[in-house]
Formats: C-alpha cells, sequence, structure tokens
C-alpha cells in the first residue's frame, strides 16, 4: 500500500508531530532526583515517535470550529498519553509481549518492567492533569466534559474494555459482530473522543455532533481493518513493530474473518462513507477528508 | 499493638466501610459479555476489604465544613479507586511480587497479570469519571479543582513518583531525608489529598486549609512509621499481606534509620502534632483527632 498523503496533509501530521513532541518535552522535564528513571521512561515512549494520528483528529475536528490552536493542541496531548500509556502496557510481557514498538525498542526492554508500569500510569494521570487546568479552555463545562468522556472512552466501558475483550479473544473463533463491538472499544472509543474534543471545544452542543459520531466511528473501523491488513501483509521493519502476531495468536481478525481483498474493499466503502458525513462541511472539512483516506492507504 | 478505636471511629470505620462496598457494588456491574472478567477482577481488589481510611479522611475533613456526605463519599470512593489501583499493579511480579492483599489472593494470583494490569488502568480511569459527575459537586470549579489535584497527587510528582523512588531504594542506602521524601510522594500525597479534598468541596479557599494540610502530612509520616513497624514486627495473618518484606529487599525504612524505639516515639509525636493542627476546630474534629490516634495504634 503506497503512501499518497496530501501535501494538506502531510504538513498537518508533520505539525502535528512537532507540536506534540515539543508539548512533551516541556511537561516531561526529568527532575533532579530518584524519580528521574520514570520521566525517562516517559520521555522515550512519548516523544520522537508515532504518527500522532490521535491528536491530528482533535486537531483536524477543532479545525471545523475554529477552535483556538492551543486549546486543540492540549486536548490532544492529553489523548496522545492515553493513547501512549495504553501501548506502553499493552506491549508488556504479560500483555502483548512486545520488544519493538514505533521502530524503539518497547519502555519494558529499555528500562524495565516495573518502570514500564508506573510510566504508563504516570502518562494515564498527566493528560488528566492537562484537561483540567483552565489553559485548556476558559470555560470549566467544556474542561469537565472532555475528562469525563475522556475517562470512559478510555476505561472498562472503552478502551481497557476492549483490551480484555481482546485478550479473551485468543482461540475464542468470535464472530464478525463481536469483532467490530472489540475494536469499537478498543481503538474507537478514543478516536472518537478525538472528534467529539474538537466540537466539545467549539461548543457544539450533543446533538449537533452526529456526523462527526458517524465519521469517527466509520474511519475507526477503517483504520482497524487497514491494521490487521499491515499484520497480514506488512514488512515489520516499515511498520515499526511485529507483525504477523494476531494469525499467530490464532485470533479471529477483519481478514481472517472476511479475507483479504473484502476487507480491503470494505476499509474503503467506510472511507466513502466517512467523507459522506462531512458534506455539511467545506473546505474547512479538507483535513479530516484527507485523514480519512490516510488512515486506508498508510503502510504502517 | 493493641487496636483501640474509639466507639466514633469504630462507627466511622464501619459506616464508611459499608457505603463504599455498596458504592463500588453499584458502579461496577458485571456486564454480560467478554468484558466480564474485568469487571470481577475490579470487584476483587475494590469490594470487600481494606480499612478504607482514604474515604474515611475525606469524610472526616468533610464533617467540618458540614458538606453534603453523598458529595464526600463519592470523592472518597474516587481516592479510594486509585488507592485500589495502585495496590494492585504495585502487587504484580515486577514490582514487590505479592501474593496476599488484604487477606485475599492478589488480583494477578486470583486471575491473571494482564487482567490486573487492566482492572488497575480501569479503576485509574473510572476514579476521574466519578470526581467529573455533577453528582460530586454542583460546582464545576470544585469537580475540576478535585480532579486536577488527584491527578497531580497519583501522577509522576506525587504516587507514581513515590513508587519509582522506592523502586530504586533497594540497596541504595537512601538517608532519613531522602525517605521522607520518597513517603511523602507514595503515601503522603493521596492522604493530603483526601483532607483537602474535604476543604474544597466545602469551598474553603486554599489559604484556609493549612491547618488540614499540617494534619495530613503528620498522620501520613505517622502512617508509614506505622507500616514500617508492623513490617518488622507484625504478624502476617493479621496485616492481610506479606511481612519482613523491607528488610529482605536491603530496604532502609523509617525503622531500620531509627531503631523501633525512636521511630514509635516519632509516631507519636507526629500524632500529637497533627491533633494540635486541630485546636481551631471543636468537636466537629474529634473524628480527625481519633484517626490521627487510630493509625498509629492500628494492627494492620
Amino acid at each position: 500500500m503506497a503512501r499518497s498523503a496530501s501535501p494538506l496533509l502531510e504538513q498537518a501530521l508533520a505539525d502535528t508531530a512537532a507540536d506534540i513532541d515539543r508539548y512533551f518535552d516541556a511537561l516531561l522535564a526529568v527532575p533532579a532526583d530518584p524519580r528521574a528513571r520514570l520521566y525517562e521512561a516517559m520521555r522515550h515512549a512519548a516523544i520522537g515517535g508515532g504518527k500522532r494520528l490521535r491528536p491530528l483528529l482533535v486537531r483536524a475536528s477543532a479545525n471545523l470550529f475554529a477552535v483556538d490552536s492551543e486549546c486543540a493542541l492540549r486536548a490532544g496531548a492529553a489523548v496522545e498519553a492515553i493513547h501512549v500509556y495504553s501501548l506502553i502496557h499493552d506491549d508488556l510481557p504479560a500483555m502483548d509481549d512486545d520488544d519493538l514498538r514505533r521502530g524503539k525498542p518497547t519502555v519494558h526492554k529499555a528500562f524495565d518492567e516495573a518502570t514500564a508500569i508506573l510510566a504508563g500510569d504516570s502518562l494515564h494521570a498527566l493528560a488528566f492533569d492537562i484537561l483540567a487546568d483552565e489553559a485548556t479552555h476558559s470555560d470549566p463545562f467544556v474542561r469537565l466534559e472532555l475528562i469525563a468522556e475522556l475517562s470512559r472512552a478510555s476505561g472498562p466501558a472503552g478502551m481497557a474494555g476492549g483490551q480484555m475483550m481482546d485478550l479473551a479473544a485468543d482461540g475464542q473463533g468470535f464472530d464478525l459482530a463481536t469483532v467490530t463491538r472489540l475494536q469499537q472499544l478498543k481503538t474507537g472509543a478514543l478516536i472518537g473522543w478525538c472528534l467529539e474534543a474538537g466540537a466539545i471545544l467549539g461548543r457544539i452542543p450533543h446533538e449537533g455532533r452526529a456526523a462527526l459520531r458517524g465519521y469517527a466511528r466509520d474511519i475507526g473501523l477503517a483504520f482497524q481493518i487497514a491494521d490487521d491488513l499491515i499484520d497480514v501483509e506488512g514488512d515489520a521493519a516499515v511498520a515499526g513493530k511485529a507483525v504477523g502476531k494476531d494469525a499467530d495468536a490464532g485470533k479471529e481478525t477483519f481478514v481472517s474473518l472476511m479475507g483479504v481483498a473484502r476487507a480491503r474493499e470494505q476499509a474503503h466503502a467506510l472511507v466513502d462513507q466517512a467523507v459522506a458525513q462531512l458534506s455539511g462541511f467545506g473546505s474547512e472539512g479538507d483535513l479530516l477528508r484527507a485523514i480519512a483516506r490516510y488512515v486506508v492507504e498508510r503502510d504502517r
């Protein structure tokens, strides 16, 4: 799959990556005491890697509603902190047992397991610290809605619940409906938060966010199908992580249940559907349209 | 050490334990899907055990300012969720590797390591979900201050940072100042939050909370010294967890640095000092006074 990002998207990806790195670099200044190792582990995981897809989605959604860029960056950093914590814990020997992440050794390999557990827990706490600060938005109800939605999207009714289903999936022969539900929790809930966050920051009421929720659901599934395709067809060196793991684990995926051809077709249909959700927006929706296409055309 | 709780304290301990159990029982209803195991693991850790010292401290502090009891209970449940998540992660093989907690098998023993990691992460997220809800307080600034302070008290500048120092402590020969700082982060920060939470719920401004912060600092250290004494002198069956672990790990503690006699003396001096901090309060401070004494007289 050739990567064919538009110039608009290329610029937004590069800007977001630089902004997030700069934000975490300032946030995670290493203290001169025995906690230094903890901060170094957080920096190892949080700085200089990853597509930064979630902060980019927050930025693109916030663009629709002319939200201040600093507010969007802080919300993006919060969800990225949650995402990174989940990767650190997911990579642990007791979970997926991965040695490589974003082309670097995983945190428990570069440091040790105990430090990895605490680095994940620390990033988890920091996400809420970022959102609670008035620099994220002057309206306290906006901050509280971001916090309430993020705790739900990342907790047992969201990401953590999806990870639990994923652990239970090995050799269970889940059907397509169950795999879809699993992925909607495991990755979809957090992606949904990103799109809602832009609208929350723009003070768009709940009932005005249906199109964004639909877009999030569609690209979330498309993203996961693309991930499954990379796992089957991908090159570990390009992906920056181990591939072929799902088949080895005897785990049902969109690709194992639908086959490669139909899975790819479905991913593209979902992207078309996601783009159609944006029909109410003009050129300010172009970045979200470009992201939807990128989600299935990326190679990692 | 004989346990000699006052009738007032006995009643408050029993009421708080029952209220927290009831709260978590309702919050953690087990869903009929593959996430059931995750909720069962959270219930195993969060229901039916523990002294509930932190929710009790929130309740006792809230009592000073005539705070609604439901608000105090919710704040207490939030900090207990954080405390329980930290115990689950702390007990993991990569951390303290404990088999027994609150007289029951630890979560990774009763379930498995992956489920324990996710159960901890889930309780961590739920703590912020509880605080963000308007049922915790009608004033959004009160909820935001509780959230901001709890994320700081539990994150790398608080509890998680203290745990990192504790991991680094093995055979390092920390001095008394470093052990004090370690414990102020590891257990003191969360205890400090409990006392502040009562005042925040009562809308007492920051500058009016100095006595409570002093009380928290004093009982936090006294609590830890008592813990070290239990680790040296205690009975595992009574403590409900393994004892003698610090000496085995070659870790400096208040007891190893001061000796048993001086440590006990110091704990009692801290309790007297904590009680003296409450001189501005009348009988509404009696529960906090009783807790201060209980902290060093408990046997587990």
